[in-house]
């Protein structure tokens, strides 16, 4: 070596910049570690299920995407992303109620980009922003970067309590309105017709884009479907849409539907941090919806985690201790557990791993960290065994503790 | 719909952060729109040649890991990128003589999104970088959002005058030292032995990071072998590596390697920013080059490249006029062009396209958006007819305006 590199510690040498200093670590992806331990059934995760991943269909949808359009398929690609699949991405969204063209969308690598760039497009240090209380914490992540403040909104099971956000538009001047409208993450919950158009309203009045991110609507098990928020509110709202949850998530495809003018601004924004999401990938994805395969599907996927939801929800009622409340979601991967005020859901993690049955506790959800009593619990990633048995350990957990 | 968006213009109703509306859209995305209209001989991408891309092994590739790991390939995974790639990575520079361990590997979307996470991590507003003067203009956009400011060096055929550099860092207290020291993207030149030396003894004083953004050093096609600034400088320098130009860009895999205690840091800030990198594609690679078709297949490139870049420098030297110059590189996928002082490369580049042949001028490489009489020339993309006509049409172009 050329120079002398003994006891040298760079990330103390070097100058990182503050504000990544200052980012934590996802908790959630820590308790992913400790759930991972040989034999601990894990309620942890956010997975899909893999068994259902439409492997082989992928496989000749990559086929047949080589064969049609040959080296184009692996070369450099629009920031954008690539113009077949943004076509029928808008024609898939007209066809379900939110009328879109070509031009209102832009593809990402999965929701979590999208939430990235529509930050870093809006938020300036100290802005606000209106989001769900508890809300998705990779969202929280990616806002703190960008040192956004939080005007949080509690929920019930109309999803966001409308009346309180008036008030705090007028107070905070959010730069945005963050929700998940569809069986959010974590609660479960599905924001009514009413409180859609309520919200509509208002963020047409203050001029505060609505960001509706929706990853699971398409995965409604039981209930009235309800119309998107993008479908009331057209080009008020910017909807963030994934694959990862119909298809696979490995594959990183998202996107964006927003107002036309709004999409060359993501786009430069993109541009200067990937150039583009993966090419053959978005090619494999319009292959494999051209020939027919996502509806059936999604359907597959539906009638699976109906069934898992429901075992969930049926042992919980069986063996969990009067005193604990859970949602009961229409849709979507989650369930939301609330123990007495009194329990910490997050001393009692160490002791559930212990029992080899784990979950995620719900501080990190919120913005402030309280819901210290709360935890969320993934049914699409257990098997119908482990549903079963994890949810007796956890009854025996709470009722040991109580 | 619910509200009246007549004549609303959400550009300038929603409130855009500031740095993202002064981000100017890139300048070659710009010249390259003009140069893809049908007929122009184009010398003005950055693309690898299509033809080459090696579609069947990847397909086959894709089957043998689906068949190996099974739903894996399609799950999330690690924000840091599959431990098997980066394995394979690190065995692969330690061959090539950069001792690397899998903990100094984290997996990016592509070279840009490693600039990206190197900008993040280190850059705030104000803050110096010293670059090669011209530079990628991919890395200056990069490094734009953070309101970064440059101190560019000169360079001669032995890249960056490190002579330059000392004085730089004294005065202007440089967070980065970023170079392309390979074949540098615009010029083609590649920094001597005795330089690299030099720069990284100046890095290891000051305690900056020397970033060496390294996608071309495989494809060397004459000229001696120089080894790495990593192989050098160790942990001194980050190396940020892609196989977008030696096996396909559309993949968008790219790697970063640098001390182990700074992987975690570049680790949360890709975690916020989309979760990881497609898991297919990296599964995909990884079964390419462990059934040891990567080697064969850079030596494929290489020839090919070598023979247009033959033809482009002995057709320009049949051709252009007394009072140009340019740069013949070993490798690489560009080269250089300096007009006489009093020639304009933007103010040509119309009538380049009227006689349907084009080319990037060279301001946009430059921090301070000089270099009006240079041009970037790229190779890799074009066939041997179009190489000689274009190269005569430029050839006479020049001429006439002199």
């Amino acid at each position: 070596m050329l120079v002398d590199q003994n006891d040298k510690v760079y990330t103390e040498l070097w100058k990182i910049s503050t504000h990544v200093k200052s980012l934590e670590a996802s908790i959630i992806r820590e308790i992913l570690k400790i759930s991972s331990q040989p034999g601990v059934i894990s309620f942890a995760g956010g997975l899909p299920a893999p068994e259902l991943f439409p492997m082989e269909d992928l496989k000749l949808a990559m086929g047949e995407a080589i064969k049609k359009y040959g080296p184009a398929v692996f070369q450099y690609s629009l920031s954008r992303g690539i113009t077949p699949l943004r076509e029928l991405i808008a024609q898939r969204a007209t066809e379900r109620g939110t009328k879109s063209d070509t031009e209102n969308i832009l593809i990402t690598a999965g929701g979590q980009q999208a939430i990235e760039l529509v930050a870093r497009a809006f938020i300036e240090p100290g802005d606000y922003i209106i989001t769900e209380y508890p809300t998705y914490v990779g969202a929280l992540q990616a806002f703190n970067y960008y040192q956004a403040r939080y005007a949080p909104v509690k929920m019930d099971d109309e999803g966001m309590i409308i009346d309180e956000i008036e008030e705090k538009i007028i107070k905070y001047k959010p730069k945005l309105i963050y929700t998940i409208s569809n069986f959010q993450n974590p609660t479960g919950i599905t924001m009514s017709e009413k409180r859609r158009m309520e919200l509509i309203k208002l963020g047409s009045h203050y001029n505060i884009p609505i960001i509706d991110d929706n990853p699971y609507s398409d995965i409604r098990f039981s209930g009235e479907r309800i119309p998107t928020l993008k479908s009331y509110g057209g080009d008020e709202v910017i909807a963030i849409r994934t694959f990862s949850k119909i298809i696979a998530p490995g594959l990183r495809i998202g996107w964006l539907n927003g107002p036309k003018e709004i999409i060359p601004v993501f786009e430069k924004v993109k541009q200067c941090t990937d150039l583009h999401t993966n090419t053959l990938c978005q090619y494999m994805i319009y292959e494999y919806i051209k020939a027919g395969k996502l509806e059936p599907h999604i359907k597959v996927i539906i009638e699976d985690y109906k069934a898992k939801r429901d075992l969930m929800v049926n042992t919980m009622r069986d063996n969990f201790p009067e005193g604990i409340k859970w949602t009961e979601p229409n849709g979507g991967l989650f369930l939301w557990v609330e123990l007495p005020q009194y329990m910490s859901a997050k001393d009692l993690l160490p002791k559930a791993v212990a029992l080899k049955v784990a979950y995620v506790y719900g501080s990190p959800f919120f913005p402030d960290g309280k819901g210290m009593n709360t935890l969320r619990l993934n049914y699409s990633n257990a098997t119908h065994k482990g549903i079963v048995e994890g949810i007796k350990r956890l009854a025996k957990l709470f009722k040991d503790n109580m």
